[in-house]
């Protein structure tokens, strides 16, 4: 309780000086201080706690610091007892599927696509401009749908296989944007009586640059700061081993766990099951949002000295889900906006109808991307981001709370990790398709579930219930 | 990634707004945009990514949430899982222990102490002063030592007499003050040929007020807000139900759990075990000190219209240990100023032996109340106070640092939990005084433990070690 001094400790901050004004308590650096007039050396004042609503300004940043060491503090344990039960399950080695020589060409196979669209731009004047589009459109679909197929048909490594999805969805975008946004610069030109030709050098820019609008022009940077970018090239790797071993010794077995109580339903182990999965599973998320959206787009910007780097905005800040899926995911929603919303509301359709057309896309390109790791179309994907409509219009009344902030975090964290868990479940029984037997076994047993909770109100204590579905199997 | 809008669903922060003003990717409100010269409805510009140092302003508040979930998330888990070992351990009929007529009775004898200081000052005038000197000491440190005899002596109950020594210091301290404020009133009044006697209505006030520092006037309120005192009685009820439970639901079996593993030195268990106790532990002592030191003072100084509401500063952002010693216990703090440090140094005790002279009494009295629930001194608070002395010096040089509030919150999160610990043991197993066979065993444990650790060096990988270490009984 000791030790006076007039040295303040803590972290300087605004309430802090003001509060070290105030102190009384400190007693000053001279030696033969006077009493006061009541005979006591401190004085007293009236002085509102720091905790009360009455005290102007406070800042609690240590508080920041203790959530964050009780988190490590509750995971080292588990940390130790997964290091007990399994040992290490991590294998360097394990790199090299993302090398296999099926996928590796795949992925350059779709440079093959991006010449042809540059060829087919150059048709105009010599063929039928409607002709021109359609093969415009066909050679832009054929760029997504012949890889998935090839992934697919052959069943390429997973992994590795998923990359190659998300490359060909950026060319997919990619290609339309280059020939709808020179539709209309042609159509300008044409009005000023004037020629607009796209050269070969703007459109494969297009292609390096970390964004999916084209156009003749981009902001640019003066010159490209290596160092820079070689230290994000150093986080991008650690960030990215840092995934595979929480995948690897935290997920798998998570998810492997509870396929046991997923099959004999046991409902309270479901839940602890997918509360162990979620915490990793989070983890893995949003260290693969700062590595992609942050650094990852940032060395291609610095590379092609790219100069509007906002690849997202606050979404952590999100009161209701609408704004985070507008904020983020920028380069997408701009295409979405650009070549999807805007054409869309200019020829005179609403809003929402708009709106859900594109949620609509997005679900589409996200049941064929997570179908690949899975060998399965379980619609969840899809079906997951339809739910997205409604909830955006549930959760507007909450815009501006901390309640909506939280709301929109638990929606994330706990929504993710039970679609992979049911995908897991039906790729571990090889079950296909959107509705399987252990679908309606699920269904089955959420339905003997509502008499048990019925019966915890009649009276019967909430551990009696616990015993209850232990013994009963659940 | 869609359903683009004007409306910005972020909790509105200064960043925000001003990207919002920024920002283009909203399409603004009327139907007919014209495309930019670019053929473009959005326009690039060069802007930095948000959590780049390049950004201007930055708002994570958002983040904050998603600790807490996670926190919760994590612990729900455990929470899970202890229902189903331990059922439910508690039972509300436990808060007759505070009751016992003994300890009640010894509360009530302190009252005894107070008047027979108010008795002694009297005497002034009538009896040679040296003598009440003796008189006052005495009246005041057996207003301590007696009760905390009884205690021992009776064994009533222990977490009724832990409340009844607190009470006892508390009155000890308040008791010294008074007389001690007294005789410099007097001296004073005595310089101006004036007389100075304390009124008892002072003397009742004072002990009623929340503070432990006499003075014949404090500043004051002008009057009683009888709901906002319902309400924090309510808020200190619900806290301290809340402690209970996590007491004996999660402390209370950690312990006896790690206790096996502390038997026969499972090095890792013991650290699992540790961490398990450390997260319950901190939280009953964060609500603790929230319920003391906010709302109980808050309570009394409300209810005494007492002004002086400065019961703690932010030691929350203490970066060293110094800060947190001087800032989380304001009332004894100002206390050991007001009567043993500034005394000392006008005296000409130079600033550090001053200091570690009130550490010393702050870690016998630390010593004396912890002794009663586990009827045992084993010197390990005493030493754990005398500890901070030389950890003070040490930490000095992180002052204002991050660092610095991260190893002030560990030395707490840590230190309290292995010393409870270690007082456990020597209670289940019935040994008494500073060291035990116990403590033997536990240094020749440690002592295993550094060839275990050189073998490590040695190149042994990780597991290896931790195989070997589970093998032969570690």
């Amino acid at each position: 309780m000791c030790q006076p001094s007039d040295e303040s400790g803590a972290v300087a901050t605004q309430s802090q000086e003001k509060q070290n004004q105030q102190s009384s308590g400190n007693p000053p650096e001279e030696m033969h201080v006077k009493l006061n007039e009541d005979g006591n050396f401190l004085s007293f004042a009236p002085r509102p706690s720091l905790f009360s609503s009455e005290h102007p300004s406070n800042s609690y940043r240590g508080f920041v610091n203790v959530l964050i060491i009780l988190l490590l503090m509750s995971n080292l344990r588990i940390v130790i007892q997964n290091l007990y039960k399994y040992g290490l399950l991590i294998n360097p080695w394990h790199i090299t599927h993302l090398g296999k020589s099926d996928n590796v060409c795949l992925a350059f196979s779709l440079w093959f696509y991006v010449f042809v669209a540059y060829g087919i731009e150059k048709l105009h004047g010599y063929v039928y401009s409607p002709i021109i589009k359609a093969l415009h459109w066909t050679n832009a679909i054929a760029s997504f749908v012949v890889p998935w197929y090839a992934i697919w048909y052959f069943r390429t490594d997973p992994s590795g296989g998923i990359i190659v999805l998300v490359f060909a969805t950026t060319a997919f975008m990619k290609i339309v944007s280059f020939f709808l946004v020179c539709d209309r610069l042609r159509a300008e030109a044409k009005s000023k009586d004037k020629k607009f030709k796209p050269k070969l050098r703007q459109l494969l820019y297009f292609i390096a640059a970390p964004t999916l609008v084209f156009s003749p022009r981009y902001p640019r940077t003066a010159k490209i700061r290596w160092g820079w970018v070689l230290r994000r090239i150093w986080e991008f790797i650690g960030i990215w081993a840092g995934i595979y071993v929480v995948a690897r010794q935290y997920v798998m077995p998570g998810l492997m766990n509870t396929l046991v109580p997923l099959e004999n339903g046991s409902f309270f182990l479901i839940v602890e099951g997918l509360l162990k999965i979620a915490v990793p599973n989070f983890l893995i998320w949003i260290l693969g949002f700062y590595s992609i959206f942050h650094l990852y787009l940032n060395i291609l910007a610095e590379l092609t000295r790219f100069g509007d780097r906002q690849f997202y905005k606050d979404w952590w800040n999100s009161t209701t889900l609408g704004y985070f899926w507008r904020t983020w995911n920028l380069p997408v929603h701009s295409w979405m906006v650009e070549h999807v919303y805007m054409p869309l509301t200019t020829r005179g359709w609403r809003k929402s109808p708009a709106s859900i057309f594109i949620f609509i896309i997005s679900a589409i390109f996200h049941e064929l991307i997570v179908s690949i790791p899975f060998w399965n179309f379980k619609l969840l994907a899809f079906g997951g981001m339809m739910l997205q409509v409604p909830l955006i219009e549930l959760t507007k009344c909450l815009k501006g709370s901390q309640t909506g902030n939280v709301i929109f975090w638990l929606s994330i964290m706990l929504g993710q990790p039970l679609i992979v868990l049911l995908y897991a479940r039906d790729y571990a029984q090889g079950l296909y398709g959107p509705w399987t037997d252990a679908d309606t076994k699920t269904v089955r047993l959420l339905h003997c579930f509502l008499p048990a909770l019925s019966s915890y109100r009649r009276g019967q204590s909430f551990v009696e219930v616990l015993n209850g579905c232990v013994e009963t199997g659940w």
